[in-house]
């Protein structure tokens, strides 16, 4: 899967405000996100035409929504990307802000993501009695749809351009510190102008890695209700082995209603279901939210990113995904519990070990090492040596990689209860000062959101809190040493076990109204507290705002100048066509439904249903190979040859899960829900030789919502885009 | 389960003589047990006077069977300890050389053992058309009795004190580097010439850390029959979850048969079986092959095993158990291959956790900071300071550690394929040099054992081996980084993935002809050979045996030396009664059947045959506590109340494995196959509060051979201890 893992919340994306504080799914994607980071990006196309001199079919590129390859698409495949037509797909686009994709797919706002997007709100719904995730769920009626918790979506409404306004409040005679409060500042005021004037969500995205600043605002819905879900078992069949694989047999879908007012919303733009859906060779367009991408990170961002940050989070992960299994196994409703966070652990692990695995690869890392002596060339003399002052603050970032970790985003405190705390430790503290001197999650414009989260009432159990926040305080002493006087301060006297027992045994936050009434206390409810998860929040606050501050202006600023240097010089060069790293913001990706070669073998572009009944056949049935019961009991009303999965050559990422695929007509033909293995790699560097975006076809959804789950009302408003009732 | 996993096969075990190359089993084992080095070593009891004060019960301590507990037996339960009683059990214990105990039960050379201590030869005679381990196995008529594929097993036939003859040689002008050289002289030598004088298995065990020497002597046994084994989902039922739990319901039980030219050996020492078996209350006897203790290290030793040996190995641990879990779940012949190595990471993983979490809780440390500010009052002034001695030696530990473990012990290099080539290597240099002079596991009286291993036709798949090479080997670049120069050589230009590939792909090392005509052609052979294996460790050994060098001379050694100084103070000061921490010896423990209390509630100490239905069924039968087909056919048969596990205080650890329980009169009452999770702190520390050894029940066994497993004519042999045919 390619989903949430790799998306939005990274630490960058936080500051950049597509988040606030995470929730219990977050948590994961934080731990895994740290590392990807949508921090320094360049342009890939330019050293495409250095490196590459790309074939015609080189389907590359994340595009900027105002900013589409036309002449590209015209030339390679005689289509004219129209205002009109972008206009409807960036409108239709919807982005879960829990770190996936989505779309409107009818005009009573109807909307289709991954199952595996949708399964953390479906894991917030759930309870011991009431499981939403195993079995499934479908509401053939209106009043039947169940709210979620806690959910917001985001429309993505305009784009523009506030550069000039950013990069003049940062004059070059500021040092890098103050460079860096200089850059919060502006970036927060222009957000509360925008969403003051508006009243829409407004981000500033920083694309270029400083060499540009977007203005984005959106339309937010939080009544957000749960329509359909098939089981998890044909949601994610074949499970960790099959995840990132192809051939392919997954149902990974799940639908929602948006709500306003408490009617569904009405929606102008939404997608039109193709009834024909994706053919080997046609051309297809995916309009989501990649997460995070590294291709033009230097050569020494690359090694720090392979020889630390890759290793020590894969340790982390496989730590949780060993905690995590030993936990499920002793019950089945520890099992239930558990199954949201171990998702996203393992689909990490498969992930982040395929990116580890290029970049140990002599030969990607020797294409970039010629990539960047020939743009050293290119850019020589006209703007110092960026590449060098990158190597040296890696130096900088390495020597606070394990603490900021720790402390600054958490991995020492694996638990809600701790997150909750230091939200409302830092609220207080934040609210206190001016909007344009808050840390970035805090200001003015991104306190609805922050709040939504910070109240929700998602379930809290305490078993699986005191498990996993023993287990991190356990990782805390071992990266420390147990003789650490800080470690000890945390430890308060106690073992890890018994520290976490008595910190999630005594607090008292998992009750929404203590924090309210500690949010509305501000610094004089904070300092009086005596819940002790509080006031550990209190004591570990100071050296994590000590370390992001080096962070943020010992390293990011810096880094940022240094690559935005990189970034003009080749605008000057080369001209301006050419998008960015990925953000966790829209962006359009192309390419054509099409197999390929593995060892010789030919892999055809598309699986059918027959085809799942073959694989589950091949593996005796057993999990994660088992199809469920519904599958099974209505195997013979199925036609076999429906297609269900395709793949094509379009430039996706983790984030893009959930992203409708839509044809030339601008119809949706699928829905992106994984790359192969092989995809793991664009991470660094599009390839189209085996690189496969992977999705569900339109035509194996309707079959299976019509024959198997007999929710024909459902697959009418799909097929119809409205509802006739 | 404390099974090998905690045993033998430790480094310092390894050159202490007790094994040799490593098996597939054996390569989990030695990537665990390298923290789990019985090197250090004091005597608890001293200590316990000095600072517990301990109550009579207090059934402490895993004594060597020429030196038994006699007054503390007498005093505490009027029990006689005689030297023919202590005979008998000692000739009837028998030791897996691969890590676990076990004891004849019949005249006929009938064994017993734990399930998972047999399982490894279970592993090896296993194909894709024929596995031993998922269904078990019963031979009812001799014929049918399967030969083991490299097995050894050694009865302990006599102890000598050669003390004199060792320190003799070693003088107190040599420096650490020749003291090393010396000391490994003398016990090369003393072992050749017993080995010669009468052709049994000759290990001169380091005791006391170096304040004493004996000389063991083995009958060995290598024609090794399987006779019986459960299915692995009884014999292990409650899986992982489990695992180190109580109450418990497992048949974790294995007979082989010892043969001798070609038919059964007739054994003249071997353990009745007790109609009865242990009750509640009962003293009983445990006469197995604990593998490890670490009572007596220091506070420096111990914050080092704390800080850094525990987490490293840990993260391999889980690092293994994720690849393995994630190669298994893709097909069904994969997991079989998997399921020996992966049961014994899951095993250690929880075992050193359950260590950890001891050495984590300020509670034990603080006990131990205690007693050794109080030994040091003890001994002030007599010995120098060899507590500072010793925490300067693991700063020189700590530097080595990492490259120590990838090249010497071979976790860069984690294949059976490998581990092969080093030998054979290794053994075409050491063969070339004197006796005296060789690394311990190449001497002459060792040869034997090691080719047996060496050459064994145990299966290799180059899948599985690949898959884990190439695992390490992304392990060895994230350790040293990809650029450095050593790591570039090793992996000749390639990803870890492709040069694994081509190793196991090219090497012809899986043909045991192949090894053999290497090992025969001596250093000339290896040097004109091309198998890229061969060369492969050719060019890391220089390396790895500096780093071995260095780790004896510069650190054990010296290290030795200082613990000896500790050990003869005590010795002086206190007395000869006390016993020296584990050392894959034979050793007595004893203690009571009994219960404990579990957060107010009574652990009763006995659990019986519903109880195992019970549990399923409120497990709801599902894997790992789903009973085989056999018991829950036969339920109606089988009697409930009859005992299936049972607890005690007997001081046990890994290795215990398969140690039989025997009563006052030498009967065999249990099998030890488990501690609970409360034991695992017995590494460091007896306390009978709660920690109990856990045992199968003989009565269960007979109840489960006859209604189960139809096996009656085993349990006539049994019970009869001889065969009427």
């Amino acid at each position: 899967m390619i989903n949430r893992i790799m998306t939005a919340l990274s630490d960058k994306n936080e500051i950049n405000g597509t988040s606030n504080i995470s929730s219990p799914q977050q948590d994961v994607t934080k731990l895994t996100s740290f590392l990807a980071r949508a921090r320094f990006l360049l342009v890939a196309t330019i050293l495409a035409v250095i490196i590459h001199q790309p074939a015609a079919d080189a389907d590359e590129g994340m595009w900027l929504l105002d900013h589409p390859p036309r002449a590209k698409l015209k030339n390679d495949y005689n289509f004219d990307a129209t205002d009109a037509w972008l206009k409807h797909v960036m409108h239709s686009a919807v982005r879960f802000n829990s770190g996936g994709s989505a779309s409107f797919i009818s005009a009573d706002g109807l909307v289709m993501t991954n199952h595996h997007v949708g399964s953390g709100a479906l894991q917030k719904m759930s309870t011991r009695e009431h499981d939403f995730i195993a079995p499934g769920f479908y509401a053939a009626r209106r009043e039947d749809e169940v709210k979620c918790i806690d959910m917001e979506l985001n429309v993505l409404m305009d784009i523009s351009d506030v550069t000039g306004r950013v990069t003049a409040a940062v004059t070059p005679k500021m040092d890098f510190a103050a460079a860096q409060v200089a850059r919060r500042a502006i970036m927060n005021t222009i957000e509360q102008e925008s969403f003051q004037a508006t009243g829409l969500r407004s981000d500033v995205v920083t694309l270029y890695e400083g060499a540009q600043y977007h203005l984005y605002r959106y339309k937010k819905y939080t009544d957000v209700r749960l329509v359909f879900a098939p089981e998890k078992s044909i949601a994610f069949f074949g499970g960790d082995p099959d995840n990132f694989e192809y051939p392919r047999y997954d149902l990974d879908i799940c639908f929602f209603r948006a709500y306003e007012n408490g009617a569904p919303a009405r929606i102008e733009h939404y997608l039109k279901w193709s009834a024909a859906g994706a053919s080997d060779g046609d051309l297809v367009f995916v309009a989501g939210n990649p997460g995070h991408t590294d291709r033009l990170h230097t050569v020494a961002q690359l090694e720090f990113t392979r020889d630390r940050r890759l290793p020590e989070r894969l340790d982390e992960l496989r730590r949780l995904e060993v905690l995590l299994r030993a936990y499920s196994a002793r019950s089945i409703e520890n099992a239930r519990r558990a199954q949201g966070e171990l998702f996203g652990v393992e689909n990490g692990r498969k992930a982040l070990l395929g990116e580890l695995a290029g970049l140990q690869d002599p030969a990607i890392m020797s294409t970039k090492r010629a990539q960047e002596t020939r743009l050293r060339a290119v850019v020589s003399g006209e703007n110092g040596n960026p590449w060098d002052d990158i190597r040296s603050l890696t130096k900088t970032e390495d020597r606070i990689f394990t603490d900021l970790g720790l402390f600054e985003r958490e991995s020492a405190f694996h638990t809600r209860l701790f997150d909750i705390a230091r939200t409302l430790v830092r609220l207080a503290d934040e609210l206190a000062k001016p909007n344009a001197d808050r840390l970035r999650e805090f200001r003015e414009s991104n306190l609805d959101s922050l709040e939504q989260h910070l109240f929700s009432e998602a379930p809290i159990y305490n078993d699986f809190e005191s498990l996993r926040l023993a287990d991190s305080l356990s990782f805390l002493m071992e990266k420390k040493g147990g003789d650490d006087p800080f470690v000890q301060k945390i430890l308060d006297g106690k073992s890890p076990v018994e520290r976490a027992a008595e910190l999630i045994g005594k607090t008292k936050l998992s009750d929404v109204a203590v924090r309210k009434a500690l949010a509305a206390g501000g610094r004089g409810a904070i300092a009086a507290s005596d819940d002790p998860m509080i006031q550990l929040a209190r004591l570990v606050d100071p050296a994590a705002r000590k370390l992001r501050k080096i962070d943020e202006q010992q390293v990011d600023e810096p880094m940022q100048q240094a690559y935005a240097k990189i970034a003009h010089a080749q605008f000057k060069a080369l001209g301006p066509d050419m998008y960015p790293d990925a953000t966790f913001t829209l962006r359009l990706a192309y390419g054509t439904v099409r197999g390929y070669q593995e060892q010789g073998v030919a892999i055809p572009p598309l699986t059918t249903i027959g085809g799942a009944f073959a694989h589950a056949k091949e593996h005796k049935n057993i999990d994660p190979f088992c199809l469920p019961e519904s599958w099974t009991k209505h195997q013979a009303e199925l036609n076999p040859s429906v297609p269900l999965n395709f793949i094509s050559t379009a430039d996706i990422i983790g984030g893009n899960s959930g992203s409708p695929v839509v044809n030339r007509a601008g119809e949706l033909v699928g829905i992106i829900f994984d790359g192969n293995i092989e995809s793991l790699v664009l991470d660094f560097e599009y390839t189209s030789e085996k690189a496969r975006a992977v999705s569900v076809h339109s035509r194996g959804i309707i079959e299976a919502l019509r024959k198997v789950y007999g929710a024909g009302q459902l697959a009418d408003e799909i097929e119809a885009g409205d509802v006739k009732r």
